[in-house]
């Protein structure tokens, strides 16, 4: 077998289905074997930094994904990408395409390299945002594919792979058995132990709650922590980046817990608790309302993947996705208390701009079951934390990352992934500027997307956080109603939905209408609003931000 | 005086009249004291990669390029188009508002961070693309500044600075003596046996002649090119990379010398010669017709910008900037044998699509003296080669680095830099899909590029190296003849010239006279070309790589 079958077979065998791709030249030989291979679906994108944040849309909804480029010019357009990838624990497949082993070991001069007979220098660029990277050979190959690929799915990270020209068609010699990626067992007395301690404490507790966090999606524990809060019937929360880890129908969601910008109601129910379960806790910054929360470790038990904390001790290398089961068949079941979350609209003058405070909430009653629904970094996903997430909805955001314009390329990914749902986009007018481009090619593939364009003239976030009217924060205003009919020119021409622009909640009404009744393909709205309206926990994020950059 | 007015003040004496910038929030602080300052103009961009482009192709106008980003997110999207400074021997100053000197020392959880408390990661990927970094305290801030400034103009390489937040507006004592900024002496007495062998070798040598590339220009060497040209009287010739270092309309002017790839004309002469004295030499694949150069060490002098090779040996520390007006000193007067250059534009049908032969000898003859040229990797560059350069133009490209999509940043950098100077880009419709959004800001900034766009369906020079008929090499056609209505929107429409295609030759010799009647705004002009026409000189060089990846 040759070593790109071998990769290829590899690839599709963690579930890899389609590849993003920009050709080089050297990595032109292994595109062809990609597509003669009747395995895996070639995407070409528009460029590479576009195509590492659709690999990453991608993972979010099909577990793994997987982007090649060219060597130097062409993977370092994507550090950005897999460097989020790696922050928000993405595991996206990085392989480059390199020059002949043969060039590499003389040092040749030659085009896309530093110019000092440096190859390697990329590759360790790279070690700093994967969790780790390889250069295939002839003797490694097979064994090195299995190692980089069964790390990137394990440890939910990006990994990356060198793969010489010479080296795509080199014969090797493999035993293919199935590659072993489940987690890690639990050690078994280690896990009995905390399992007791856990079901102790819960018993104890008067006021115990359940707060679900960003790793219980990375770990793809979502069924184990729905299982855990209906045995149980234990009352639970999220935070902004566990949002929608179980629909937000369920009738023991309460909210979102984001320290003091919660709501007064979440914020008194979790800081009341005597007890909390945390699962796949993240205490970033914009998870946390800036290190607000009130989670003391007196109270609280974190599980991890691959350890959990009960109170001041901790479980070495218990980790969740064995550790939820077992709780919830030992943890007596409580009654449930649920209480009503639906929220009505606000009355507004339909004649007006949109108004951010009513948007959010609308949107919520837009989602129907399954959506994917991406918020781009800034007003978007501020406001869409208010927006309800409806059973079976993929919420995808960089609450850590936090790269603007990620999510252009992240819906391409999630429209690949998720082909058969309905894929939702919310990005402002300075976001998309950055990576615009990659709409074209979500028409060429025939891609359903519903982008919804937040047009308030600017970076807002950053309005907030300091400049309010420094020009640095002002976005030159593009033909935005246009957009699908520049970038799907003439033969995008009857794959375009409804395109068009929205200046007033009544004009948006009718255009939401116009969306749904143009379901078979891609939409672009823009929705026309106030510059410096923002989501109320925007505004109060922006003001502890600012605070500790004078710090 | 602050850190930052300090910053501002020597960013401003080493020729730094307009920084380029994507805002974020640890950046802003920053940005204000820039604009507050009245000494740089802030130029807001689309995205970093584009900024980077832009301070590259500024620089290489002016002498000196910089970008501000912001931490992580920010300037890992600006990694590529600083290597391609690195690579291509371009000063660029990357600037990087990072987050405030407690939180990195505490490893705070902030978003823009890899979630590991690792603060440094971003600077280290930096130094593999960089010739020095530095992270400015108020106690190092004046010395590192002058230190890492100095260094990049000196080795006309990129340079990184992290600015912390809480160190903008840090007061700092300082001693204000203007930069030394020029190259280091030569040694006396090295210098002058350098130059009496020199002087002997050409004395003895029948047909001497010069060969200037790239470094020439990089080390700004043209006027003390010129001189040694025009006081020995010796033919001279340029590579592909020292292409225009003078005017091609010098008489002692005699064409490209590529290796194989060149004429046979310029083969003959320049391997007949013996005794080349090669000017700022870089032999890289592209530059040489995949090393097909002949200039052996037993006839070859190469003159470097830190030492000088007077065949087997060295003489150490002995640069061209200091050499080169003691050899035009130092070596008799030879008597100039001109030839005539001018090329005949061949006779074609007016009514079909123009022809790559032909396009590129009538670029030659649109021209003007002082026009910036700017060709994108591909198609153009090879095609560009062929153009006439008139006395004062100046050639921009990617030879070594060759990243697509890089004219359309540089593009914009190059307008910026060279305000009062025509700026002609020629880009093809695969590259220019990168990068297009660039096109806003020359729009906002009311500069007058004229934008050629060469469209012929896809990545033709991979289509020639490999992968003909494959579809990863074709590109979707975006209504490309409306770029300049999209991207300017209602706002810049009277900023807008001549946009529209040409598709056939006569159409775009009439585009050709429209052009020049809107040569105070912005024209966009999409050539209509075959999709597999292109530059004979691009087919051989695509050949010799495809033989170089199979090897």
């Amino acid at each position: 077998m040759t070593v790109s079958k071998y990769l290829i077979l590899r690839l599709k065998e963690i579930g890899i289905d389609d590849l993003f791709s920009v050709p080089g030249d050297f990595n032109l030989v292994f595109l062809d074997r990609v597509q003669d291979s009747g395995l895996i679906n070639l995407i070409g994108d528009c460029n590479e930094l576009n195509a590492s944040y659709a690999a990453d849309g991608y993972a979010r909804v099909k577990g793994v994904g997987a982007i090649i480029t060219t060597f130097g010019v062409g993977e370092l357009s994507a550090v950005n990408g897999i460097a989020g990838s790696y922050s928000e624990m993405v595991p996206v497949v990085k392989i480059t395409g390199t020059p002949n082993t043969k060039s590499q070991a003389s040092g040749a001069l030659l085009h896309h390299t530093l110019g000092n007979g440096d190859f390697r220098a990329f590759q360790k660029m790279f070690s700093h945002i994967t969790v780790t990277n390889t250069t295939l050979l002839p003797h490694n190959a097979a064994a090195e594919i299995d190692r980089v690929l069964t790390e990137c799915v394990q440890k939910v990270r990006p990994v990356y792979i060198s793969l010489p020209t010479d080296v795509v068609d080199a014969e090797i010699t493999v035993d293919m058995k199935p590659l072993d990626l489940a987690p890690p067992a639990n050690p078994e007395k280690t896990e009995a132990a905390c399992v007791r301690e856990i079901v102790n404490a819960v018993a104890k507790a008067k006021k115990p709650i359940i707060v679900a966090d960003a790793c219980a999606i990375r770990h793809h524990c979502e069924k184990e922590l729905l299982e855990l809060i209906e045995k149980t019937g234990l009352p639970y929360y999220t935070t902004p980046m566990g949002k929608a880890v179980i629909g937000e129908d369920h009738p023991q969601f309460r909210g979102i817990y984001v320290g003091s910008l919660s709501s007064p109601r979440v914020k008194e129910e979790v800081e009341g608790a005597d007890l909390i379960l945390s699962v796949g806790g993240l205490k970033s910054d914009f998870n946390t309302g800036s290190f607000s929360y009130r989670m003391d470790a007196e109270k609280t038990v974190e599980i991890h993947s691959d350890y959990t904390d009960v109170f001041y001790g901790t479980y070495k290398a218990v980790g969740m996705k064995y550790l939820l089961p077992k709780l919830a068949a030992a943890i007596p079941k409580r009654e449930v208390q649920s209480i009503n979350l639906s929220v009505e609209l606000p009355k507004i003058d339909m004649k007006a701009m949109v108004p951010q405070a009513w948007f959010w909430n609308r949107m919520g009653k837009f989602f129907k079951p399954n959506d994917i629904v991406l918020a781009e970094t800034g007003t978007s996903v501020f406001g869409c934390l208010n927006s309800h997430m409806p059973e079976g909805a993929t919420f995808i955001s960089q609450i850590l990352w936090g790269s603007i314009g990620y999510t252009v390329g992240g819906c391409l990914g999630a429209a690949v992934a998720g082909q058969e749902r309905r894929v939702i986009l919310f990005v402002g007018d300075g976001s998309f500027q950055l990576t615009c481009q990659e709409v074209s090619v979500m028409i060429r593939l025939g891609l359903r997307p519903i982008i919804f364009l937040l047009n308030n003239n600017g970076y807002t976030i950053e309005r907030l956080i300091h400049g309010v009217k420094r020009t640095y924060n002002d976005i030159d205003n593009w033909d935005f109603s246009k957009t699908l009919d520049y970038f799907g020119g003439a033969a995008g021409q009857d794959k375009i939905g409804f395109q068009g622009r929205a200046n007033t909640a009544g004009e948006f009404e009718q255009v939401l209408k116009k969306v749904e009744s143009h379901a078979d393909k891609i939409n672009f709205v823009e929705v026309m609003m106030d510059w410096l309206d923002a989501p109320e926990n925007l505004v109060k994020q922006a003001e502890a931000s600012a605070a500790l950059n004078r710090s």
